[in-house]
């Protein structure tokens, strides 16, 4: 299946860490949203990893694992992205699991389903920023400068901006998408109804919806329509 | 200019911080050599990296700087090469010091004329991997993963083996050339004249010579015409 993420705007990411009913996963496939990103920062495993793919393969939505943990890469999605964490000050979440999985996989990967993300890391309180030991305190300019180093340098097709737990700074995010004439901007965090997700659809290319989904699945559920309906960049 | 490398098999890298007399240099220039990149390891500065650009301009080989020091970035080449040492320890030299480029230059450059190489340093005595505290007791399947890593995940133009002051090990070379499908393969080290240049070019896709000039200048020159005649890799 070839898919063309150049067309996501909206993208739900399910924790295979967290619990969610057969009803309200259902409700999440069918939402109309592009694509279910799979992934968390902690506690994620083959064997949950492998029931939530089995759970959401039940309905058409693409499906796509998002690698944190080597021991948990599950064959049978139909992307893998791959995170390198541009802002991380330890070269492991650089180039150090990278190199340690295709050391282990390469020879059998098929590389038409790899994506790389560059991430930028943006608040510092979260687990993920933690977690990859990322410098957060980083200005525009710190910002755009990592996401032409995705782009251009590393060719990255998604650079994702992660604000985790927070909403971010929308003026900076658009200012990023503009920049970007290849890669697609991701961005994620705080999006807890339509309308934050309005607004980020209007500054990034497309808009990820993660935690809401588990304390407040209706208003998640209406982040669907309002970014289809938002123009800016998610329209491109 | 539009400079394609793929074709380019054979490469004289010149050090701005070493001397190199002007009948000695035009010799270099008039070899035969595919092109002329500049750069080092120490002593690198705006002043003599464009004293070496200017003289090697009297020339019609395509000249390239391999940016080290952010100073020392010189308008005027034809090619702009941006390492990133892929098993380096300090991030710094895997998105750090090329952030602070992008951060500074980012706006005004012309992409058209920028290529990632990714370098895997493999020799631990050398300066080059000193300074850029590279892990280099490597095995074969680590080189393979960071060769992998560069092309697929990086998708970096040019993966460069370089063994600096050593001569490599050939199979591997070979081995890691046939891994690669869009990225080219240099590979530098211990190449002290034209039997070194055969083996070398049978192994990789193109052949850089760098110290060999300073110290014999006449066997330096046979590696062009050695090369040309090698089989193997190069003649991709």
């Amino acid at each position: 299946m070839h898919l063309d993420l150049k067309t996501w705007k909206h993208v739900f990411k399910l924790d295979p860490d967290r619990e969610l009913g057969d009803e309200e996963l259902e409700r999440v496939c069918l939402s109309g949203t592009d694509a279910i990103l799979v992934g968390g920062s902690t506690g994620v495993t083959f064997d949950n990893t492998v029931d939530l793919l089995a759970r959401v393969r039940r309905y058409e939505v693409p499906c796509v694992l998002e690698v944190s943990e080597q021991e948990a890469i599950v064959p049978g999605f139909d992307l893998y992205f791959i995170p390198v964490v541009l802002n991380s000050r330890d070269p492991q979440w650089i180039t150090g699991r990278q190199h340690a999985a295709l050391k282990e996989y390469g020879a059998i990967m098929d590389w038409s389903q790899i994506v790389t993300e560059g991430y930028i890391m943006l608040n510092g309180e979260s687990s993920a920023a933690r977690i990859t030991s990322s410098e957060t305190e980083l200005s525009g300019r710190d910002v755009e400068a990592y996401a032409r180093l995705a782009e251009r340098l590393f060719r990255c097709p998604v650079v994702y901006m992660e604000y985790s737990g927070i909403f971010g700074d929308m003026a900076l995010v658009k200012k990023v998408s503009g920049l970007l004439g290849e890669s697609r901007l991701f961005y994620g965090g705080g999006i807890d109804g339509p309308d934050k997700a309005r607004q980020a659809a209007e500054a990034a290319h497309t808009v990820v919806v993660g935690n809401s989904i588990y304390y407040d699945l209706e208003s998640a559920l209406q982040t669907v329509q309002a970014v289809r309906e938002a123009g800016g960049a998610a329209g491109r």
